[in-house]
């Protein structure tokens, strides 16, 4: 029996400002990427994201990022690789700390945003967010997209890897994510984002935009809680996915069986 | 014979700023209250000096601020118990993790600037402080200024007390430190500093700038590295203290015998 | 024939969050107090709004804030006197740079949050409010909540003041709102908010929840655009006082005739 | 009479960190770029700095940066254009208001760090640049690097354009600084600095590393106030020049004559 994670990106609201709907999708995913503050998320959010996640029993990762509030995480930054990987270690070290408090554990490690689209195309970049998680602690999780840099360079490191697929975005053949400013970059329909994923689930491997498919093994599927069908989408993967008689489970059980 | 420890507040640079005579005073205090990111320290000056303490045998502790880099935390501020409770456990967390990357371990922690002063005086906020802390790791020892509110509130709750008095304070009756809008309030030359000590661990208590003692243990004296005099006075005082018998030691063996 | 002014709090969107219903209430009301930065707005939302509130043709004014971006500027924050004045000059300066690069310019201030709750008691903070809008440009007008020692102290130093009443809140026989906390402090449905202001209208001064009156001059009503029924409030409101006879205007017009 | 300026970055402090040597520079140089708060400078230091600058009779102008205190802008950022245009509207409007309360005017805007070194290569950039200082205050000048696309792109949407040598940099045979990472590339002697700059004067552009001349007009010569010999390079060199029949003047003077 095929077991397969759900994951998704939470406590991404700060202060006054609300996003998200991480209610909904703590129902739906196995595991949780949780912001650290850099990008979003503040202590208040992040204290009361890991105890939802915990109470869902949803396992607990962290999803550090550029320093870059206003940005989102989502800016390109040119950091010296040695601040880096302390800021790294700083927010997994902050957010483990929140899970201790409310008796919880991380499990694995995700990078966020621009920081983890440039960790997939550049093997230095890649390296160093591999040496702040061995760093911090060499048996978490590095949950990283298929195919890319960011999964080599793990598994070359000895770390765990979570291998992941998106629920919805288009492949390139080299198994890039299709650009955000190209036409059918995003699939927006719950159908389309469950035919994707099932797609893939058939064929071993992403299936590209072209209909070429890439074999790979993956453990991880993210799916997302903003726009209109996103919690919809989320739901009708999980669904779809037992019905094919997958066993949906957190990050840990997917990658270490 | 007796055990002192000395501590100092370390680690307060930032960025492109440099703050403070870390090197020196590392040589000289068994214990570093580090700065976590809020009122100074940013993730590499953390790690650097989280890396240079344990290379000279000091034990670590945070020291986390109110969320106030451009006032330094010495401005006070209004905070729900809840979200400063996050921020601390945050803060501690962070350095905890850093700690962890270079192989140590927190053994203490102090609250800094306004955070430090208010939840001396006020002991809801006092009891704040300590959920965070023993939410986070309820072995840790809370370092707090003798006869405060933090002392007596972080004893009832169960932790272990570091009980710190000041080098370079004058004290009231009270055993409040004399605001330093008044003259007389902070002793400038290394002599009168060391020449204080002295007299505290003579009179097995407080000795107020009336000559009035005020009879309380303590485990820690807190030393600073900024100011023309200030390593010289922290050097003369270690040196002093060793002479008349007292053994200086990091704070657990200073604390917890 | 009676002229009053609308105001809303605008531009309180920051980065990938947004906040409020601006494009509504830009509709409704004459004069924007807008973001500055330090509690809400970025500049690219501030640029925004700018262009909105010129583009509906209202007035300008600049909404400063305590430098509290997680806690949305409603901490209470003590912060010395010269650094606050320049603190209100920046943020002024910045939003006034901004309007000069659409073309517009600000017609006047409105303190956010916890800075213009307490400069409504302490007459002193209220003077350092002052001092930086004289400093920037003393012909801005002062928006004030009527009774307040922020209208004070902003006319006995020569400022022109805009006095301001809440559509929303309920006030104490002091003439002060009365604290959220308490029941009753806040009026939720349109048809109870707009009636609220109707009797200040009739009254001339302020409606006590003790149906006491309290005899005050004012040109400017703030409305709000969070809460489920807040823009049908400020429009109803809008409707209702027109109906009256009133003449909505920006606030120049309001305060200066 | 040739007339020439120094100018120099000031208002580098922030907070209770303290950096370069701004007393000794004002009274040096003829123009400041101040610091806005984006990678240095706090409205505290800033007003400071503003209120030296105008007792010292030297000109004004705006140093914006990337958002980006910690790593004191000299990081890469990429931002979009219409966010980095209002980020800058936003830093020389704060600047402006500031210099308005003290009774000054801006005269120019010299871009920071990466963001100005980027703008050097980067055309489009440069005209992101362009945009702000026009949409702000078209009569402003815009100081840059010789023969940089700064310069270029300034001159050619009509700004005046303050052109612009460094005292302590070698460059290469394309006119561009050798990179901080080669040996040679800064000048650290107060000697060194000074012939290098008597040499530019003397051959009407840029000396080369090479020692090939590459022709060029410029207007100003930037000096440092870090680094043992900083401030006693820029006097001498100040003192070489006005030997040679230099007059050295406020930047308007030196590029609008």
């Amino acid at each position: 029996m095929k077991q397969l994670n759900l994951n998704a990106d939470l406590g991404e609201s700060f202060g006054a400002w609300e996003m998200g709907s991480d209610a909904e999708l703590l129902q739906i995913v196995g595991s949780a990427n949780i912001a650290c503050g850099f990008h979003a998320g503040d202590p208040l959010v992040m204290r009361r994201t890991v105890r939802q996640a915990l109470d869902a029993g949803v396992s607990l990762g962290a999803h550090p990022s550029f320093p870059d509030l206003q940005g989102f995480g989502r800016r390109a930054m040119q950091i010296p690789a040695a601040e880096l990987e302390a800021m790294l270690i700083y927010q997994i070290g902050a957010l483990a700390g929140i899970a201790r408090a409310e008796g919880g554990v991380l499990t694995h490690v995700k990078p966020h945003g621009a920081l983890n689209n440039m960790a997939c195309e550049d093997a230095a970049l890649a390296a160093t967010v591999v040496r702040a998680v061995q760093a911090f602690d060499p048996s978490l999780i590095l949950l990283a997209p298929a195919l890319s840099q960011l999964q080599r360079v793990s598994a070359a490191a000895g770390l765990a890897v979570g291998i992941e697929i998106f629920a919805d975005r288009a492949y390139t053949d080299e198994g890039n994510l299709v650009p955000r400013s190209q036409p059918g970059a995003v699939l927006h329909s719950a159908e389309d984002c469950m035919a994707h994923v099932l797609r893939f689930v058939e064929a071993d491997g992403i299936v590209c935009a072209s209909g070429k498919v890439l074999k790979t093994p993956f453990h991880s599927i993210c799916v997302h809680g903003d726009g209109p069908q996103a919690v919809s989408a989320a739901a009708m993967i999980r669904e779809s996915l037992q019905e094919k008689g997958c066993r949906l489970v957190p990050l840990p059980a997917a990658v270490l069986g």
